[in-house]
């Protein structure tokens, strides 16, 4: 057979050209001449490449010359895959990608991602470089924190694909006493796949009854019951972007203390939703969520951060925590997700993905957050 | 509701303090009176614990002693699955696990994975330990390499899940002319996971007719053909586990080519496995495999080691290959994997996953190796 079945993309990253340029802005600032970037993701965002071995060096300064410097490595495993991924870039077939790049490139001052190279790792970066390799942590990072309208759109699938997910999952009766916890997110998963979701974002979580107070329950074979809160933490992935959402339904009977908090976990969601906007630190978006919680009474019980950007990885820039010091951009994609948790006795989560606009935030995420009461 | 409900696992990891006794052992050796582990898979293997975010600290020296010094580490999200998975350890409580656990540590020579640690994060280990932080890497990784016999277990069943859905798949005409790669990645995946698995141990790759020349393919919506060959790798995840199969299947009619190199990739594959026993060096599996390819001609198109380990990681040690320096142990659960790839053409891959015993070799994986043509 031959082209174009015999490629997995038969043209060129369209965006790669752009970032790679973004990138150099970044490069000129951090004052490096170049940029070894060794995650895969961060190839992947940068090439397009999405092979399991890669590295690639980005040159600072003009951006033609520079980015006719620009070189991509990977191993023979992945050669006919990276020429039709990035048919754009010079390939280096190397098994050892990152330190045979070093030795190729000439630059002066090489930054590499201190946050992402590991201690042995640098040792044979530091032997294998012909310039002086310096810390230069996250740049591709705080590209990808702002997201551009296709990125944006692969999320709104995805979003869209966990939406339909639910809402069939109820219609059909899914969320019933006596199926599984198991059950119930391998239906979520099988829906998302058939919504046009590649496969689950993450490892899918269903927490019933008691195991709705802890916040990363693995879904097991407890069944569902007449009483139980039922907390659902989930998302699709579409063309390599992750959704997230969680929502937390009441297996009727409803008791007080369930609708007690819930209504807490929605107001604190909404105040959260409410707070983002271009300029705002994402601490701010954590105490906005957490004063209503803390205001209740609940504030132990709210044990992790109000959320996380989503992206091409589920948990990536901004982080989102009252220790963050990262402020909101518009085009950043973010989580909105407080907790009240009550051990021994069940939890709520309510969860929604955002992507922050010049006035506010619009919602990718569009499942009701109104308590819904089955059976 | 209450216990059992309320606890994702009842009883403590069974094979965790003998694991943490073997690696005491690990620890006199290297010399260093603790050990900080910091890998999410190293923390489960040692202590049962499946938390997203967790370090361990684990004392040398006497073991009464150094067992109760042992310290788990995780956030607020995960208290009360630490405790019920992990209910024989003691529990601290942070987000910043590994700093927090170093602030108490009061060993002389604190060993941490330098393998696994990156730059920045070490400044922060380095900031926050009382005592001399030392490398120590690929401790616990060691240990992994060599299985105990629930381990195998473990693999055993995944392999199976494995075999039983490529065996459906093929009774119920799934590798058909005109399905997707893309279809029939999801029908084996959903096959494994009604075959008792809890999902897929990786990305399912499906390659047909000149996507079979990548290695690596990514299923695509491209049909099957008559006369592809159509290449299969994928796995079942059990209890954390990870299974690791390929098999090429040919659409009929067969050509010469298809045959020749399908029967060269078997041979290649059956000379790596004869070669399978406790003391030979890995890098002499790979030698055995490719000797066979490199002799018929085609050893520029064998593009990847012949193998790796396989465990609660797709790919663990021991390494296999051509440069690899570890040598075979019984209890080591590796892969033979030999390909032939001939790009915009096809390619053949046969890969088995077997356990090293005292004497030879004990495949897990069950699925035929005979050539199967369809349609």
């Amino acid at each position: 057979m031959t082209a174009p079945r015999a490629v997995t993309r038969p043209r060129p990253h369209p965006a790669g050209t752009r970032r790679r340029e973004a990138l150099r802005e970044l490069l000129r600032a951090a004052a490096v001449d170049a940029l070894l970037v060794t995650d895969l993701v961060n190839v992947r965002y940068l090439t397009g490449f999405t092979g399991s071995n890669a590295a690639l060096v980005v040159h600072a300064g003009d951006s033609a010359d520079a980015e006719d410097r620009t070189v991509l490595a990977t191993d023979g495993r992945y050669t006919t895959q990276a020429a039709a991924e990035s048919p754009d870039l010079r390939l280096l077939v190397e098994r050892q990608c990152a330190p045979e790049l070093l030795t190729l490139t000439t630059a002066g001052r090489v930054g590499f991602d201190s946050a992402q190279v590991t201690v042995d790792a640098h040792d044979v970066l530091a032997a294998a470089a012909r310039g002086e390799l310096v810390r230069a942590p996250g740049l591709v990072e705080r590209l990808r924190a702002v997201k551009d309208a296709a990125e944006i759109d692969a999320l709104r699938l995805a979003c869209a694909a966990a939406d339909a997910a639910l809402a069939g999952a109820i219609a059909d009766g899914v969320l019933a006493a006596g199926r599984t916890e198991r059950e119930v997110a391998h239906e979520l998963e099988e829906r998302m796949v058939a919504a046009g979701a590649t496969g689950p974002s993450f490892d899918t979580i269903v927490a019933a009854g008691a195991n709705s107070a802890i916040p990363h329950h693995h879904p097991s074979d407890a069944p569902l019951a007449p009483g139980d809160l039922v907390t659902m933490d989930f998302g699709a992935l579409v063309d390599g972007y992750h959704s997230d959402m969680t929502r937390t339904v009441l297996l009727g009977p409803a008791q007080d203390w369930q609708r007690e908090i819930y209504a807490l976990v929605d107001a604190a969601a909404a105040a959260g939703r409410a707070a983002l906007r271009p300029g705002v630190p994402t601490s701010a978006i954590d105490a906005a969520a957490r004063d209503v919680v803390v205001e209740a009474g609940y504030g132990e019980q709210f044990v992790h951060p109000v959320g996380h950007g989503v992206g091409l990885v589920i948990h990536e820039a901004p982080a989102m925590s009252a220790s963050a010091t990262a402020t909101l951009e518009a085009g950043m994609t973010v989580t909105v997700e407080p907790g009240v948790y009550l051990p021994g006795r069940g939890g709520v989560r309510i969860e929604d993905l955002l992507v922050v606009t010049d006035s506010g935030a619009e919602p990718l995420t569009a499942s009701t957050r109104d308590l819904v009461v089955l059976g």
